[in-house]
């Protein structure tokens, strides 16, 4: 799929961070949400991942969830070493006829009274070993606590950029020349400044038989902004600057590209610096379409409405066949 | 309202983040209190807001209500619960007669002792139901009580610029010409550095026979100062390079324009930057006016008083009507 | 005081954040500590301070008394309101015959246990009044909890900067000029990169009749290191473009001078930018003195050694005296 | 050993923040974890070390032994206390004929059972004395509980690099000089945006017959790239602008040099600057080899594979010898 390049002007770039050995590479280099396509190897599971980072991160209902469980089984757990001790040295345990599973669940709940230390005390550890399980299990219980308040305020206070980009980048005509335009805007009450956005071609390439990848910085009609509070539409005209100027409609669809975005701005909720990337590949543009606006005056005239769900509905119109009229 | 803009040198600036389009617009673009003068659609209620930034940002009165509230609530679900499952199930509580109102009541405690963790015992859960529920409590128990101790230590450290400025813009003359003239000062006892300010023009231009909102920086006196401990006076001089130069009282007082005027700097108690933005419409431009000495050296000699509710005080001075001169 | 100022070639600062009104302020501009020496007024008294970083910023054994006082007293509303409701409410207390003393302590006790939710349950409540006033108090308990929490975290994450000053800046003969220099060292475990230093004079100069402050800036031979790791000793040189040259000895002594100096770095344990701000008046200048070295190889050769408490330690020299020379 | 230097083009630098006085050093500058080889004194041993960053940068088994440690102590001290005060005031407690032990070991459960606010209340202090003592171990126990909290919040929360360096720096022939070369990952599925790195060389060198220290910054082929997913190679060209250009084989292997490599960048899951820093001295310098790829396309071609665990291998190679050749 190597394609070979024939726009003298257009230099790559080589501090992307990204390889430039196609052969070694695989699938897409951005996912949609983001991150690196990327696997890691070589290190011990548990080193590998930054357990903070994925409980601060997932769903609410998953983070519940993974709480909930965790409080089940180590109850379940402590339970099991009450029962093996003998549910006799728990003072005030009603097992009739000593029902094992009685016994059970009586513990259990004793386990929980214990563990987030409401400890009523109708359930009492009387010997020796179920006082050394006990006291180990309210040391547990306050762990826990301390670690689910961590993680707690970790989610609620982790930054993030609430951001939400356009579906296709398009392809639009644009004083008196095609552009490539994505439109991103927040979708939350935050309010970013200082905002800069840098756009990055990732291109396979044929070069003296070998295939590897070139990227390109893409020049942005306005690559930062003082606020970000409505959208903003994100211009690479497809000038003569353009490494994609050069490209016939075929070749553009033909080259296997992808365009990276990079979003980046000072959060004033959060006080600290937020990043957004996104990537969009050959089947995420459209060519041909142009956004339509997304803002507009609220019906009793005092205040601008956007509409966050119409961040990325564009319209049909023609674009410039300047590559035809070229050649 | 469309002003004819005449000065040729004026540029204005096209990465402001607002919109251009006058017709889209509604109301001020930014309230008084900085925030933009926006509403979102398109998205779910709850994803529309960040619950947590909401909870940090209200005033400490109505936080505080907001938690006692929890409160209520959840004892009155769970007391509820309790009477449902059977209060005869909760050990050593004390029911007059199968009153169910003395029930409730009973059970609301027990709730109460739950939540908290405080779990005297006096009334305890026998039954397995009781249990269950009592271990899920304190539990939610647990989890609330992380949530508030987050959602405390948020509004704690949450950088704010507890900035104060004066109510009004000033029209002052100074250096030979008119200037306007807003100023600010940290009200807590707090300390910023490296202060930069911005002022930024909106003003609704026909263009073309077209409304159109324009955008014009505003050239500072003194945009950026080591520190801001004192009160700060932020002059914009209206020379040839000012945008408003060639306005007569008249345009200046019918043009519909909003000054914007952005605040940042390194707060060292917060270790953060932190940001304030206010703006000022027509109706709160002073014109012939010029701020009094907000600050005086003490009694005593030792140190120096800055009064923070004379930070908006003026007093009536003439200014230049070079409008009338040059015409 | 007011100096006559001669060197034409220096130029004074605008931008520092201080006033230039000398009658106006009063005492000494920065503090010994770096906060500056100021006073607001205007604002209700709780506007004018940030509590919390009061709290996070005292001493650690006033803290710790701070919050054991607001137990102690919590406890003891609490526990007169008990009194007050009737101690017959409290399901187990031991009041000898009706004696309002031990009925208080053994309420204070009953507070106590229920404040820190610990809630043994030999003393209960059982009347619905007592009940109310035990939920009520558990839910001040878990939130004066949360409180502390996150003082204390706010506590030991405050970014600090643990920088020591040399006790005088010292006048030291260099590189064929005379000098002032100063001596900085980290004096924890701490590790500083991309340090830089500001230095600023303020002096009181008579112009045009009127006494006035005006600020400079004072060059460094070196203003920015990449690490500080050991000690930094920050060279001012006193030569022809500094604003002290033609300064004699006397002048010097007589001048109401103030010698600010501001170092911001990235501290890596915090993980944040920390700043530290210090001044010297005439009287903590060391006139004809040079730092002594503060440093030097360990006994077994393998690291070296920073003797902190000698960061200040110097020796007497004979300094330049050009001025004479000149005139 | 101090090296006569004799490539004139090259100019030391000055601001590294470390000594040059050779005999004032010992041992390597910076240790292989990128903390300075230095040791304080001077300062009370408790001000010369952060206590709190102590605790979160050590390893989790360590933390969790002292944490527990703690625990255990603080109950050891109240039953101690507690015994002394005459077990009697603690109604419930089963000691059996005035058993010391038997005694002691109630009290450090009833201890824990307070201390951990769990609190079942079969055992209760019924005196003055006991009441004191109890509402005080509460007390520590909420502080304890809060400051565990902060603790491992710090933890979690604390910046890192998790960046692993090669084991080695090779030197390798590259675009037809030598070169040095050292190769890092992240090893977390964490992600660096603006990512740069600074290499500096410390060399100690006989100047006018003094020996004495001098740093030179090593310009690198690319020293800041926009994302460091993948694993970047840090190049070094030893060419006619570096310090190292003339030294020999035999000097090369001969000078007491350290290579100080110094990384910074922006953590996305942080979202915080994170840097590290390394050093290589003489015997981790690999002279002729040269790094082999440490990623490849995954067996399904949909991903990108990193091998952490080769980040450091490398095979031999001819370098050139242009030393001799050019002698």
């Amino acid at each position: 799929m190597g394609l070979q390049f024939r726009n003298p002007l257009t230099k790559n770039v080589d501090n992307t961070g990204f390889s430039n050995i196609s052969s070694a590479e695989g699938g897409r280099l951005v996912q949609k949400d983001g991150s690196s396509n990327l696997r890691k190897t070589g290190v011990p599971f548990w080193e590998r991942f930054s357990l903070y980072h994925i409980l601060i991160d997932m769903p609410s209902w998953k983070f519940l969830a993974t709480i909930f469980s965790f409080y089940a089984v180590i109850n379940v757990i402590f339970a099991i070493v009450y029962v093996i001790i003998g549910v006799e040295n728990l003072q005030g345990i009603q097992v009739e006829h000593a029902n094992v599973l009685s016994g059970f669940s009586e513990a259990f709940f004793f386990s929980a009274q214990t563990l987030t230390t409401v400890g009523y005390g109708h359930i009492a550890p009387v010997s020796v070993s179920a006082n050394i399980v006990a006291a180990l299990e309210s040391f547990v219980g306050i762990l826990s606590f301390a670690m689910v308040t961590g993680l707690l305020y970790g989610r609620f206070s982790h930054p993030r950029a609430y951001m939400k980009f356009s579906e296709k980048a398009l392809v639009t005509p644009h004083k008196g020349y095609n552009s490539i335009m994505i439109r991103i805007a927040t979708y939350k009450n935050n309010h970013l400044t200082d905002v800069e956005a840098q756009a990055t071609l990732a291109m396979h390439i044929n070069e003296n038989g070998k295939d590897i990848t070139k990227y390109y910085r893409l020049n942005l009609e306005i690559s930062k902004i003082a606020s970000l509070a409505l959208s903003w539409t994100i211009v690479h005209l497809i000038n003569e600057d353009s490494p994609l100027y050069d490209l016939s409609y075929e070749d553009f669809k033909n080259a296997d590209i992808e365009l990276i975005y990079f979003i980046k701005g000072f959060d004033e909720q959060f006080s600290n610096i937020v990043q957004q990337r996104t990537s969009y590949t050959v089947e995420e543009v459209e060519y041909g379409a142009k956004f339509t606006p997304a803002f507009h005056r609220s019906e009793d005239g005092t205040t601008t409405i956007l509409e966050i769900d119409k961040i990325g509905a564009y319209e049909r119109v023609d674009i410039f066949q300047h590559k035809t009229e070229k050649v």
